[in-house]
């Protein structure tokens, strides 16, 4: 939203409007609670655009004028709708192959997520079909999934790798993750998941796995410019703190942005994540009051996934709390086959504001600009 | 589901197959807890219609076989399906104009339902613009809604009124209902809601509002044939049991079937349903133990609204509980302005399923053959 006018003179500007109101997020505070008095409201708004970049924003009538030198052509709106900004959807596990409908009908039977988990249930059923699947079908079906994201307005999407578990298979979706990138407008931001818990075939033997990765896989990504971003799931059922620990270290030194999946059963996570300056630190719904201290005093994003919580049948991550001490917060579908098999973004927002008690500022700047920040993106 | 073979020689049927599963609700009990073991999946199932109507379920080799002499039209499907009962929602308000964001920014702010009840907003800003909404819009406004609906597979909808309060806008409402009836496949319930709350210009002369309209209004509903099931919202912010007792003591003894609102924020109105023998009583967000045995030992069947849960951030339904109990539980959607705008039926149905732990069959009964029975429909 600058005013620069330095365009290219071959490209026509088109002045978007009138609109009924364009929400702007200008002057929004980085990080802590926000009140809805802080937005932005243009009525009768307009927005310029050229080269797929906005230039301005403002009343359309002032617009019109002020920018008359450029000739824009005019793209008249019927008045009556609102224009906001696009959504970001900062952690999403949307390749994958298969259902996983039992696990939905063992947990509502009353088993656990670790129950189903230590059961052989859960990640690793995913894992089986998507090892199984060849790329195309992976790419039909993340395809699909994206699409429906884009037409609830949702133009950037990180997409993590974690249902291959073996360098083979994290390199066939990361690819497949590629590929998609080339057939679709939606910004992906691909996300290396290896380390999303050990596969069957190193059970026990946890470290050994990650070291695997570290030599086997680490390379061919920064090789192959795969993916710029390194994620582990720090819990129980996954790594503990110590195991994961040199792995992140490894792969920050490689230059890899780091975001972790913490403190969804138990805490720990949250630490390591404010330890080693990750992006974001994802989940939180187990996070207590030393935790939400600490990230609130770091620079790491905390990023809710409500939908969890509604899949799972468990609290929300205690969003009012992370804004009130001050830190940013963002809100993502975490869109996969288990835990959070809804996928609507906004709907999910929605009912975390209402648990939550979210203005819808707080809820606007979770899904725009301090999503951005828990992907390392300063360009939107 | 019936096996007569009772059709009209001029209809040629069809038989529909095979689909991969074909779920019957076949054998599940009217109330009580269920578990998945008692479903009915059938493989390679088949669905012989005509008319409109089913003749048989079974498997689609069987059916070609002992249905040959009707000489079946074969729809053919690609063989991936799973073929469901169709839903019924059986609470809905669907029938409205204007939008209650401000409700929405309010409550997350911290205002209570009833604080903004009690200061104007909620129901009674949706009754000024649906007072001043015109009927085709208000038509135009409800198809929508129920097209929404209908692509997710409900069939039959309940609508209610209670955004007029004053017998001519109730009469408005109501008669669109019957006139968008006209215009869709999908089956309207339409509900009379004039004791939603009482209006500005009655404010507290509730039962002078009551009388009024069992005057003014109940005759017309008669003549016309407008609704045949009356609804009351027995809460703080609308009507005590004692001032609506006698009001649905009237409509029953007119032929009306009854239906609550009860015990949302408050109990007290389900002890009145069971009192009246109501089909449902609907809510239930704030029933205790002695009201759930009250609910399970009787005929009523009790109506889980998780979307106005969602929408309110507050508890559910104590849904497990009422089920083990013995109640027929039935799930709706409350699709209306203000408290539960989101209007995904099985989005909300699924999410009750995982804070409640409800077995699938449990869901199942209680988007179809129970949430029936709450609006004493016995031909689906």
């Amino acid at each position: 939203m600058s005013n620069s006018t330095n365009i290219d003179p071959e490209t026509k500007p088109v002045l978007h409007g009138p609109f009924a109101q364009v929400l702007t997020l200008r002057g929004l505070a980085e990080r802590g609670a926000l009140g809805d008095a802080q937005l932005e409201v243009m009525e009768a708004g307009g927005i310029l655009c050229a080269n797929g970049n906005i230039l301005a924003v403002g009343i359309f009538e002032e617009l019109r004028k002020n920018y008359a030198t450029l000739q824009p052509d005019i793209e008249e709106r019927p008045g009556n709708e609102i224009a906001l900004p696009s959504w970001i959807d900062a952690h999403t596990h949307i390749c994958f192959a298969g259902t996983r409908a039992r696990d939905f009908a063992m947990r509502n039977a009353g088993k656990s997520y670790l129950d189903i988990a230590e059961a052989g249930g859960g990640i690793k059923d995913t894992v089986a079909h998507t090892r199984q699947a060849d790329a195309e079908s992976l790419k039909a079906l993340t395809l699909h999934r994206l699409h429906r994201h884009l037409a609830a307005g949702v133009t950037t999407i990180e997409i993590k790798s974690g249902y291959g578990l073996s360098p083979e298979s994290e390199l066939k979706m990361l690819r497949v993750i590629a590929e998609v990138q080339k057939q679709t407008a939606v910004s992906l931001i691909p996300t290396c998941l290896a380390a999303h818990t050990t596969p069957r075939e190193f059970a026990g033997r946890n470290s050994e796995y990650l070291r695997m990765m570290e030599q086997e896989l680490f390379p061919v990504l920064i090789k192959e410019n795969l993916a710029l971003r390194m994620d582990a799931f720090v819990e129980k059922s996954a790594f503990s703190v110590k195991e994961i620990r040199p792995y992140l270290e490894k792969a920050k030194a490689l230059g890899f942005r780091l975001t972790v999946h913490a403190d969804q059963f138990t805490s720990g996570g949250s630490s390591l994540a404010v330890a080693l300056a990750a992006d974001s630190a994802d989940h939180l719904e187990a996070s207590g009051d030393p935790e939400i201290r600490a990230l609130a005093q770091s620079d790491v994003v905390a990023v809710a996934l409500p939908g969890a919580s509604l899949g799972l049948g468990m609290p929300f991550t205690p969003a009012r709390k992370l804004l009130d001490q001050g830190a940013a917060l963002a809100i993502a579908s975490d869109w996969n086959p288990g835990s959070a098999p809804m996928g609507d973004l906004i709907a999910q927002a929605s009912i975390l504001a209402c648990y939550e008690k979210l203005s819808t500022a707080e809820v606007l700047a979770g899904l725009t600009f301090r999503a951005a920040k828990a992907l390392h993106l300063h360009d939107r």
